[in-house]
């Protein structure tokens, strides 16, 4: 298992890790096989979309804010129940596929990692079978 | 594959299962490894989020009951088609990493098995490699 | 890694690819595993949800539909966000156990892929290890 910290600027931030994630596929030496993604915080994610024009994460960003506000009525007392559901509708874990050593991604996909309850020091967990 | 079974109480329920699937790592004797956890049903999901402050799942519960009410004008005439929606946005599978015999999951991370339809009998799959 | 290609007739639609992937199962050879389904495409997803009353998969289009519409005042110029979006909630990925040689799902399961942007030509990803 092969891990990485990413530093999150703000309250929600998507941050494409996708080169971080290939490096740990290199250094895992494997050529063909499967590259799962963990992320091991219950107020982040990881997930899958286009890295070409940075207007599609932040329009996710602030649709899933309109969708899931931080206040509203949530019993939960550390203010961060909007960052918890959000987590568990993306995801805490994605897997993509290797080929000959690289990462096998759509042209215009790119892996991100999501911060729901920023700004935070994070960690994801790379495994590659 | 391992399988064990679980019973809901109520229509919406988040059940802390982690315990269970730790047995079935141990049970299966991989010591380092990627754990698959599935449910095969359609109005059910399962999820990794926090399992210190069970208002959390408390709050996922009736927010997500809000987003998608069970009366919105649905076609299936089953009445279960927000549980249907609630299932494909959760999603029916999670992957969790293998260590030293162990899940490796965040200070805060509980695996849930997530109820959209219930209270009934249900399944959960299992599978270490 | 096996691949194949679907086509989609509508801007909305959840095609049932079971047969497909269990196609590629069998072509693999693959008797006792885990199979992972990959969507290489940021407005598109995979899911898995009931086959046997259609209204089902309809009753989520329209709903998903309702809850993330396609002019919400998106900033990314190709009047695709809401695709992007319930691509990354639904999700690019998921993974089926086999055994004997076959995808072991829920009586009522099937695997489906989700167009969001389309009509268009598609294709999916199947590895089973």
């Amino acid at each position: 298992m092969r891990q990485f910290e990413v530093e999150t600027g703000r309250r929600v931030q998507m941050l494409d890790i996708t080169v971080e994630v290939q490096a740990a596929v290199k250094d895992s030496g494997v050529v063909s096989g499967v590259c799962h993604v963990f992320v091991p915080h219950t107020t982040a994610a990881v997930t899958i979309n286009e890295n070409a024009d940075p207007s599609v994460v932040s329009d996710m960003d602030s649709f899933l804010s309109k969708l899931i506000p931080q206040d509203a009525g949530f019993r939960h007392v550390e203010g961060n129940s909007d960052g918890h559901i959000k987590s568990s509708l993306v995801g805490a874990s994605e897997t993509v596929f290797v080929e000959n050593g690289h990462l096998v991604l759509g042209t215009w996909q790119g892996i991100y990692f999501c911060e729901f309850d920023g700004p935070r020091q994070r960690k994801v967990y790379v495994k590659v079978v």
